[in-house]
């Protein structure tokens, strides 16, 4: 159902994990975080035992469909079904967004990472139903996120095809309205929320940003 | 077809990953192996990219397939499916066995390890078809194999429940005996196929040894 219209759903991406943060479960920081604004959720969780995964998931994944906002898995294509979840974030050694789809059928949304321009332009051949370009910026949350690549492709990316694209990697409220600037659809971001001492408050003031600047951009010539 | 009869199939069980071992490509060695008497094949790969685990899965599910025994896929639910595998080996931390069932249905193999009598049991209420007991001795293939445990479990296991079982975890031709005079219906292995110069002779050695032992074992009163 999200597949058809994903491009609403991109302005606040969150990516969280399983772990507590700030003294909050991934459920009161994802309840917090929609609350705030959040329009978009991935479960991405690589070290919890995937009979926890599937535990906490199923919850995660009852809140976003309360809120009616798009829950997907991130890499294994086979938690997301057993969560009945609405698609799969597959970076580029996880499964092919191809192979990815023929596990998930034509409703659910398959997005995938992509880091430089030859890695966009598989994405695309694989069928990728929006982008997660970055690091933008440099982040500590994610060991193997690579080096900082910037705005630039995403620039690039959204000047070439015509896909929705959120930017990911270190972005805050700072530098947020950059990446806007660039023609990004959306933000996705890990610890400018979940790290905060107020999700909502956080997911608020990163919606505005966003909001604002998507407006910005709709009035462009 | 496998799932009915699996019994059969465990007497010389060979983990493989996808790397290089002494020259020779994982599919070489598997088709020595098989030719030198393996009678199951595993395929756990934890660090390659999921493309080249699909490109080069296939190849091992066809070698497999042409010499009419199991080939399954570790962990991951959805790269079985994808390869067609004969069913899945989980761990403690991986998809419970009753839910890789869901996905795979009743045809396929699930089999899972068990490192103590707790986990055993929970194997067994996941509807395990075959356990992979150990480590029963060292083993430095395996960096999150835990201490070994010798063949205490192995024999318990085979006392309380009727299942088949292979011991895995350091096995070598001069251990093996032990192993199967424990109760074991195979033994599983790697380095001692993978890492030998001529993984044919090494696994038909390793072969005659548990033919032998298991001939013993039926002869015990």
């Amino acid at each position: 159902m999200f597949r058809k219209n994903i491009h609403s759903y991109m302005p606040l991406y969150l990516v969280l994990g399983l772990h507590e943060q700030e003294g909050r479960s991934a459920l009161e920081i994802a309840r917090e975080a929609i609350a705030g604004g959040v329009t978009f959720v991935q479960l991405r969780e690589k070290n919890a035992p995937l009979r926890q995964v599937l535990e906490q998931g199923i919850q995660l994944r009852e809140l976003c469909r309360n809120h009616g906002i798009p829950f997907v898995v991130n890499d294994r294509v086979d938690v997301a079904i057993l969560l009945d979840a609405d698609g799969v974030h597959v970076g580029q050694d996880d499964l092919p967004g191809l192979e990815a789809r023929k596990l998930l059928g034509d409703d659910k949304i398959v997005g995938i990472s992509a880091g430089t321009l030859e890695e966009a332009e598989w994405a695309m051949e694989q069928g990728a139903d929006y982008l997660g370009v970055g690091a933008i910026y440099a982040t500590f949350t994610k060991q193997d996120a690579g080096a900082a690549i910037g705005t630039d492709l995403l620039r690039e990316v959204k000047g070439r095809w015509n896909i929705p694209v959120v930017g990911i990697g270190g972005i805050t409220r700072g530098n947020a309205p950059e990446v806007m600037a660039a023609g990004a659809d959306g933000i996705a971001v890990v610890s400018a929320i979940t790290k905060q001492s107020n999700p909502q408050i956080a997911a608020s003031e990163l919606r505005g940003i966003v909001d604002k600047n998507r407006l910005l951009n709709q009035q462009l010539p």
